[in-house]
């Protein structure tokens, strides 16, 4: 099997696994999607951990940073669950599951709460346990880590607390994957002049226009379908707004994956992992979404205001 | 004019300069608190750059970090303002006044979204416009540099959103000063058992215990104070109370000034810069406050609850 297969392959069934998820997303307390943000944000955490892994110059505390990781994504958590039972739709099991909620989540303040407690114990913990030299490395690294994988990701669940929020996921989802496959593709097939950048020596100009129609045609596919299937009850996207939110988006997607790409360069590595064949390792593979999933939720609000909120 | 002299003569003025802040805190909306909040989070900021400053290794990125870092205070900043003028104690200037507030200030989602642009900004603008070698540490340092500094100090703002903050600011600021002024004058003039701490070698445990003293005597004052002129109502410490949160407070004095210690060995620098007479930089004077501010904040919220909120 050849790589190009085996990237298809592999992307085909972790796209169908999302898809399952995004459609059970309400299954017992909305557990898919937190479970599967929880394996996709340690992953990736654990990979760019190795990655600046310096040795003698400078190491991630990984077992802080894996806690506080999940700290953050639960936090995430608790706000959804307790917005879905404010919100009347659901009965929640028992007034004492809605004490701990209020105690788990006040407001976002609990998030910023987290993130205070993590950087002052990350610095802590370091100058009890660990060695002087190469400790600010070693606390930086470890606290960026958590930021750049597990912080972005969470937001995922907030698109889940937002008119059509679902709608809005998948199409943010599927405008990210495309740029990556249509950039892929025509930059193979087509690519002949060469961008010239040092961190991605590869990367076409014609690879960046392929990934800009890959994605402008499959969102406005995505609201097509939405609005065909009664699912949206109208277009959120005007033809100007999808091209403002295409390069956007394909803007987002470029800068995620050469990010990345920094990352391993620095660390002097080709792939993050060899975890998915034909991608390489998780951050390979969700490196656009860390950029679009987040700013893309924060786009919307901002674009559409009380509509969605 | 001796070292310890210079300590006292630059920290009393110093003092004087935090109580006038406090005493006309709500002058012209705020504005001495916020500008003072200001200086000594870039002031901190710039040291900690300084500091962290590897050359070929590796550099922060100045002008990222303290343009974030101030949108992270006038976030904080944006919130107070919102938190009195709907607590309608006070009179908006105008409709767009508290349309712009909303706007800047939808709630602490704001802050977050401030953060994770941060994040994302510090890691692109490595990737597009500096060098590969080094980027993870770059943007590692330039982030966790403006939460240490920023983030934990913009957290004084909340404060004076809570009843009694101005009680409880002062009261936690005191506590750690004298920590710090105990623990100085109990290790000059009786510490004969060195606490043996690579970090610090100097420290003693005579020291911890005269700050651990000094903490408890200053903090049962401020609160003797504070109910005799009818600041606050009645005594939120009791005595039991009190031991706990002196442990707390005076632990998180040591811990911070043993982070920055850790901070300024790791870079071989003596002192952070030499701004204050006695005390040295900025990072030297408020290292603890970074740690008992918003911890000391949180500790209050959860401890007191709807009493103070």
């Amino acid at each position: 099997m050849n790589e190009t297969v085996k990237r298809i392959l592999s992307g085909m069934t972790l796209a169908a696994m999302a898809i399952a998820v995004i459609y059970w997303y309400d299954f017992f307390y909305w557990v898919l999607p937190l479970l599967f943000i929880i394996v996709f944000s340690q992953t990736a955490l654990i990979e760019f951990y190795r990655l600046s892994d310096r040795g003698a110059s400078g190491r991630p505390m990984f077992l802080t940073g894996m806690l506080f990781s999940l700290l953050i994504t639960l936090g995430y958590y608790a706000g959804l669950l307790k917005h879905d039972f404010l919100s009347e739709e659901y009965s929640p099991p028992s007034g004492f599951f809605i004490d701990a909620l209020n105690f788990l989540y006040p407001s976002d303040s609990g998030i910023l709460f987290i993130i205070v407690l993590f950087i002052l114990s990350a610095m802590a913990y370091q100058m009890m346990f660990r060695p002087l030299h190469g400790a600010i490395y070693s606390a930086g690294v470890t606290v960026i880590g958590v930021m750049y994988t597990s912080l972005t990701l969470s937001h995922t669940l907030l698109y889940f607390q937002i008119t059509d929020g679902i709608f809005f996921l998948l199409f943010i989802i599927t405008g990210t994957l495309f740029t990556d496959i249509g950039a892929y593709f025509a930059g193979k097939f087509l690519g002949t002049h060469n961008a010239g950048l040092t961190v991605s020596p590869n990367k076409t100009y014609e690879g960046f226009a392929g990934g800009f129609i890959a994605s402008l045609i499959s969102m406005w596919g995505v609201q097509r379908l939405a609005v065909n299937y009664q699912f949206i009850e109208e277009f959120y996207f005007d033809f100007t707004d999808l091209i403002i939110v295409t390069v956007f988006i394909a803007a987002l997607t470029v800068i995620g994956d050469l990010v990345e790409s920094m990352i391993k360069r620095d660390a002097e590595k080709k792939d993050s992992a060899s975890l998915i064949p034909g991608h390489g390792g998780m951050l390979d593979l969700i490196d656009a979404l860390l950029f679009t999933l987040p700013l893309g939720y924060y786009y919307i609000i901002i674009r559409f205001g009380n509509a969605v909120l």
